[in-house]
């Protein structure tokens, strides 16, 4: 008898693929991994995990209800990915329809940042809630806004793309071709372009200036300005001034209730994300002050495998237009 | 026999406050003003707006289907206008339940550039969209957000506030508080600022020198302009760009069909809103490239009563969230 439903969460990254079984608990079943690499096209990646996917489960005892799937510009109205950058495949790649002829069942996509701000929705922090924001912050600035309830994806599906806004006019070159993208300073890589333009001035007597330019991360600066290094706290206070300006930013556009974090860099939650709360509410339009929270995503601090459930939520919350 | 229904449409400004019953084709029946501030608060405001509504109309042949108002600082989901600046009554102020009492109907409020794109979704060139940005250039600088076919209140119910998003960090002081708010440009008496500062600076060989720095507005901007001023044409330039970049963040935000402008600054239509346009294609992140139309408000190219079928449009379109 099928009288469980699941549904199949698959995030596509540029090296992993990540799929699993999810129950609407959020507990996860068959959980793996492939690198994506080794396709010539996503209906072979798709095929692989079905071959996969299935393994030891007894299938007349649930009901697939759904596929979600979280990838690199991935536009949920078209479900096509759109020049994704870090991809194997190139130019504009068919993967709703695929996917749905492959698992036989809805399948829906998205990027991963909505995919993060879905799973917070469904199973994390935001549960009851209609407006919030989810900001990744890992190598690059991801945002998944959510307006009304559904994720906010704007007459070409593509909305949200908070990390190519200009925080510094005419400033930093990003990938993109624009100049003084949010993402060229709040973000991993950013941080260390900062790190970097300050060594290669006349900033060079604290710890950083003892690494090798070629081999700096945002880790390093982290553990910097946890061991009191001068320089790593001003690049984290500078980047906690701009994140906080595009917060109040956000908040003028949208009024969220909450604005949540995830990703690698929101570990530096007192040294970049408080921090960056107290630069918000500075810049905030009057009418807007003390009203937002600012935390971490829930998911983010349960250790739960968002990527998969944000994706699966894409089915689990049926929602979006 | 009630069988006509008509909504009231009231749009409260700080001089003067403008009434009229419209029915769903957008004719404007017993319109009329008064102002604002010889009443001492806005319940004596209404209830003259009710002696004076009705008179010569037969309340047997319609049915008031509601009460839509637009006003400064109004909460939609709270109903209060919240401290607005320009009008005699101070503070919080209750509106939609008076409204509701006094005329026995259901009653909206919003602010004026919510309107504006509300009217424009119910009568104008927005019919058919479900996402599209209206800004209001006037003394301010105002705007509306429609997403998925509502207007995007966010959670307190104040979203939208875009001319108090930064354009230039550490800028210009704005009436807020904040420094560098794109209205504090981008408006009419932010492009008398940047005249200004050039006349006060060494610009002082062109037609604006000429008029006395106390009176300078910005029509004689448009007319020197339009008259070859190279400074006046140069404040286009640099207005349309600031203009040019916001918009290309708009689009990033929300990913519209169209924005739409509205009010007396829109009538510069080759000097600053088609230049913005091309501005904007600069610098929008590539994946919008080409996909977004610019164009002036349907209901202000046909010069209908936007603010009095704006507010109505509240009713009408029975929407938000």
């Amino acid at each position: 008898m099928k009288n469980r439903k699941i549904v199949l969460g698959i995030d596509i990254g540029g090296t992993k693929t990540k799929f699993g079984l999810t129950d609407s608990q959020g507990k996860i079943y068959n959980k793996n991994e492939i690198s994506t690499g080794i396709f010539n096209n996503p209906e072979k990646l798709l095929h692989e995990i079905k071959e996969q996917i299935f393994v030891n489960t007894d299938k007349d005892t649930f009901e697939v209800a759904g596929v979600g799937i979280g990838a690199p510009n991935a536009n949920y109205r078209s479900g096509k990915l759109e020049m994704p950058p870090n991809l194997p495949w190139k130019g504009i790649i068919e993967m709703q329809e695929p996917a749905q002829k492959i698992f036989n069942a809805p399948a829906k996509i998205t990027n991963d940042a909505n995919a993060a701000a879905l799973g917070e929705m469904f199973f994390g922090g935001a549960k009851n809630m209609k407006n919030f924001v989810m900001l990744t912050l890992g190598t690059g600035f991801g945002s998944g806004i959510v307006v009304d309830g559904k994720i906010c994806y704007g007459h070409d599906g593509m909305a949200g793309e908070l990390g190519h806004t200009i925080v510094v006019p005419d400033g930093r070159h990003c990938t993109c071709g624009n100049f003084g993208c949010l993402e060229t300073y709040v973000s991993a890589s950013g941080m260390v372009r900062t790190a970097l333009e300050y060594l290669n001035g006349n900033d060079n007597s604290g710890l950083l200036s003892k690494i090798d330019p070629k081999n700096l991360t945002s880790k390093d600066i982290f553990i910097a300005a946890n061991n009191g290094d001068a320089l790593a706290l001003k690049i984290f206070d500078e980047t906690a001034e701009m994140l906080g300006r595009k917060m109040a930013e956000i908040v003028a556009y949208t009024s969220p209730e909450t604005i949540f974090f995830y990703g690698g860099l929101a570990n530096a939650a007192s040294l970049l994300i408080e921090p960056s709360k107290t630069y918000m509410e500075k810049f905030l339009f009057p009418v807007y002050k003390n009203k937002v929270n600012v935390c971490l995503s829930e998911l983010f601090l349960s250790g739960a495998d968002t990527a998969i459930l944000g994706a699966a939520s894409l089915i689990w919350l049926n929602t979006g237009s």
